[in-house]
């Protein structure tokens, strides 16, 4: 083969929003970067829904953002609609969430990987890997062209033996109209990796003009949007509204007297569907007894007029799709610019991989995003983070970077992929934090910004702000402690006006911001901090003090996390040493390699008894 | 199969330049117009150069603009530099080119096309046509679905049969990273169509950051930028430079050491190239004594830093284009972006078609663009507006529309094509054009507009607009004409001062002004006209003055011309009852189906005393 001169610290194969944030972190750590993508005007597309965030998706790219990342910079740049889900719920689970504008997104993200200095970006499909002494040594491309590197990072997303399903129809494709790769799937089960087989999907797109937008609720944008990323001024673009409704028998009865000629219930598809996502065949089949699910009709851009049907998705042929479509009220003249589609197509177990997004079976060779059986832009940008840093920090010599379940959303992430597998495709949720009270929109720079300072990702200014914000935020909440409130009688009437209990003796004022039916109001009425206290603080000061038995307790059960994570078992221990531990486990062990008693413990099937039977063999070491 | 309810009047396939053109001239011409692309992402792709217009081609897409089309409106929303060509030569060659944001382009004429009343939009692959007793009926999509139509429009581009070269890796692709038809092609043949194999190719795209500029010479933007539409009020897009430089003998011999190893020249390509449009390879071959060629470096768009490296187009393998790129002063560090490659694709002689563009073989179907062997954006544009409202005009059975060679380059191509056919990728040039002193890019409006009105496509006040900009013309030149310049001292010393012989005696202003030395500022100078006298007609005037004898050889030429055109030759004549012609000859008529005998009289091999006979075979009928 004939390589290219140049020798790269770092490949990236594919440049969806995995590869780009892959690309980009090692760029930005100082190594020699190769993104490489099949068509570069594809770049950071959003082939499904046009937005970003949402329910613990949201912290993700909060956490992204706080860490050095892109991926909340260029949602500022390109949102059309803002939305803070859950406000009325406890500040664990507010999440933001926007529409974007997909091609200005597009645009937005390709101009500052062009403009990235150590980054180079080339057109071409990878077919094969390069291995060198087990080790990893570069890519080849279709042309039989070979690049040369020390790590490779492969975010493939759909593309891998990708299949494209229109009722039984079947396009070997990446998504709709790009190629799949046939070659690389084929190159990684040489290797000796398990691929499994996986779904999803996408809705139709519906012409603007063509819709009743009149049998729609409308949903604006929040009248103030707060900006997605910690370095927003100003949010520019003019919002859009979106759209819900509803479907109804009709729609259901349609899809159930299909259902044997869509690609899923047909027999084409043998992937394993997101169960959170699921296809309209599946809700009528699933959850039968629902009479309506919601449709969100949402704006794909401010100059297109496609429009996105959330909610309809489904792998029917074309003339059933319509006939579906029109069954909603106000579509009834809908016109599909695009059909829905069913996408299987190839991923890699990740319980083939380190902590660090690392493959076992390959050195320096990593993979991020839906390769790893996930799905989302969200936990895809994350994940290539995570290895982007990794990979860099590979050649650098650097230790390796891993945040735990109790620092970020990234962490529980890829510590359940690595852990456990996944054999459908995950989805972040908040669910799934342990310490959710502390993995907060609102705190991420706080948690986050001092590692992407270390690896280099986040200037000093920057620190130095959160730095600030931090020290006003301890600040205002020890002056809120040490404010002794007397019950006088315009304290009293404030309180009863706002439906709270009067005071009888004196009180300090977080027991009053404590109280359910308060928030910092209460704090700018009855002792307004010094004018310094920014209105960006005051969120956090409010739920640091509303949630601090929480809190409080959270950091009790992370002491105890840490007790069963600082517990290392090393790289190369022998679990079939270890005495009481059934063969099942043994072989389990053996395979996911855990790296701590913490992470082991976290393995399916492993019970408390042989997390005391594996202390014991690991403390034999010692001895 | 299964097919839409909907039944449109107009089914356009493809959504490049020709498309994108016919689906709005049916459309507003009040068809029921329905256009399908295999990807809405790609709508007005720009898959080669960012530019617009130039020689010949300028005069095409301001055509396009007085019959109401888009092409020269969205090329002045995204144009980020202006030139006029030719300024220092005759006005009958005087060209406008730009080069354009890519992405914007695509950005615009697909919003203008989603907010076009009559005119849906589809992504699907076409496969198949439908045919219903020799007529057109519809089109089959990919999935097996169909869509009825009266009439169908093919604007397929490079994607029948697609196979993209690099070096000798060849893979089936409609463009880089796109599905080709391949089912199309195979349907095409069977129905009876010739169809014939072309090579174009695209140069490298490289990375901004890697070129050191300053071994080129920079070209500007015109200062006062003109707009290319009749339409446009005002530029807004900030404008950005292109850059010159030259290849070398290194390039050379780079090129010529490896040419075995090129698509090209290592026998991977059957396909006719483009004479006009030469890669590298050719230049090498066939003009071996020069030794360096022009590279002109121009920006893809104001958002991305992608280069289009014009002239070095090439099919070597990846690792020679890196040699040959960075042989070039100022490219010796140059990152290859996107990799030039060479592209073959089956094409429809366009001998088979209708002055129309209407298929001979099948009523109702037509053909626009490279599918007909042509090359370049313009002449696709101009094809697809022809099509559009000729299959309109089908549909609602008005007059077909013709442009004679005397009216418009429109008028020159399209009775070239259908005349002669094409072996190569046919471009415009002027010198095609026998009129081309009438055919200027300065009187499209006056030569078009109204056409464009009675078809519907030029509103009212655009047209009145129009006359009274030729209404103030024809007043400037009388006044001009019946103004009298007296040898008085101060003439004497402007004529002198701009190097013109001074007068002896008084003479009419328009003589003056004929000089080739004068321009409209003698009168400006000499004798001012109304202030009603706008800059847009000024140059209208001048050169109607300056080129009178010129104009008046061409009327008269065109009066002869218009002889032999009105001498239609009846549909179904019997061309073998003709006594006197050689039976190569008979076959050839008989094959073309000539019009008039104007049409006749341009085919290949076709002699006066042919002509002759044949006039005398026609009168007969008559007896």
């Amino acid at each position: 083969m004939v390589f290219y001169s140049k020798k790269y610290d770092v490949i990236v194969v594919g440049a969806g929003h995995a590869g780009c944030e892959a690309a980009l972190a090692s760029a930005r750590m100082g190594c020699c970067v190769l993104l490489m993508a099949i068509d570069l005007d594809k770049i950071a597309a959003m082939p499904c829904s046009p937005s970003i965030g949402g329910m613990a998706k949201g912290q993700l790219v909060k956490e992204i953002d706080a860490l050095g990342g892109e991926m909340a910079k260029i949602t500022d740049k390109t949102a059309i609609q803002y939305r803070i889900l859950n406000t009325r719920k406890g500040p664990a689970v507010h999440s933001s969430r926007t529409q974007n504008d997909k091609i200005r997104y597009h645009i937005a993200m390709k101009s500052v990987l062009e403009r990235q200095p150590n980054l180079d970006i080339k057109q071409a499909m990878v077919e094969q890997l390069v291995i060198e002494d087990g080790k990893i040594a570069g890519v080849e491309d279709h042309t039989g062209f070979g690049y040369q590197a020390q790590t490779v990072i492969l975010a493939t997303g759909t593309f891998l033996s990708g299949l494209v399903h229109i009722g039984f129809k079947s396009i070997r494709a990446g998504r709709a109209g790009e190629f799949a790769s046939y070659g690389l799937p084929a190159h990684l089960k040489d290797l000796g990796f398990q691929l499994g087989r996986m779904k999803t999907g996408t809705p139709p797109r519906l012409k603007r003009s063509s819709i009743d937008f009149s049998k729609f609720e409308r949903q604006d944008s929040d009248q103030e949007p707060v900006p997605f990323s910690f370095f927003t001024e100003k949010i520019t673009l003019p919002q859009m509204p979106s759209y819900l409704g509803h479907t109804n028998k009709t729609s259901q009865k349609i899809v159930r007297d299909n259902l044997e000629r869509s690609a899923l219930y047909g027999g084409m598809i043998t992937g394993v569907s997101a169960r959170y996502c699921p296809s309209f065949e599946d809700k009528v089949v699933k959850f039968s007894h629902r009479e309506n699910h919601r449709v969100i009709l949402q704006p794909e851009g401010l100059d297109t007029d496609e429009i996105y049907a959330s909610g309809l998705g489904n792998s029917l042929p074309p003339e059933i799709q319509i006939q579906f479509v029109r069954s909603v009220k106000g579509l009834e003249e809908a016109e599909i610019m695009r059909p829905a589609y069913a996408i299987e197509y190839d991923y890699v177990n990740p319980i083939q991989l380190k902590p660090t997004l690392e493959t076992k079976r390959i050195s320096g060779l990593f993979m991020a995003g839906q390769i790893n059986g996930t799905s989302g832009y969200e936990e895809a940008g994350a994940q290539g983070m995570w290895a982007g840093i990794n990979a860099a920090g590979k050649v650098q010599e650097r230790p390796r970077f891993i945040l735990e379940r109790y620092q970020a959303y990234m962490g529980v992430m890829t510590d359940d992929l690595v852990t456990r597998g996944t054999r459908e495709p995950y989805r972040m949720f908040t669910s799934r934090a342990e310490y959710r009270l502390m993995l907060r929109e609102d705190n991420a720079d706080i948690r986050l910004m001092e590692k992407g300072h270390e690896l280099g990702l986040i200037d000093d200014d920057t620190l130095k702000d959160m730095k600030e914000r931090k020290k006003q935020i301890d600040s205002e909440i020890t002056r809120i402690k040490g404010t002794v409130i007397k019950p006088q009688k315009a304290v009293n009437d404030y309180l009863e006006s706002h439906g709270a209990k009067p005071l009888s003796h004196a009180v300090p004022l977080d027991q009053l911001l404590k109280r359910a039916e308060m928030d910092y109001h209460v704090v700018e009425t009855l002792a307004p901090g010094p004018d310094s206290v920014h209105k960006k603080i005051i969120r956090q000061v409010e739920t640091e003090i509303k949630y601090e038995g929480y809190i409080q307790r959270q950091l009790r059960e992370i002491e105890k996390f840490k007790n069963l994570e600082r517990m290392k078992i090393p790289e190369n221990f022998d679990f079939n040493t270890v005495h009481g531990l059934s063969n099942e486990l043994r072989e389990k062990l053996s395979e996911i390699r855990p790296a701590s008693l913490g992470q082991a413990s976290r393995i399916d099937g492993i019970t408390p008894s042989a997390i005391s039977v594996l202390m014991i063999g690991i403390k034999g070491l010692g001895d």
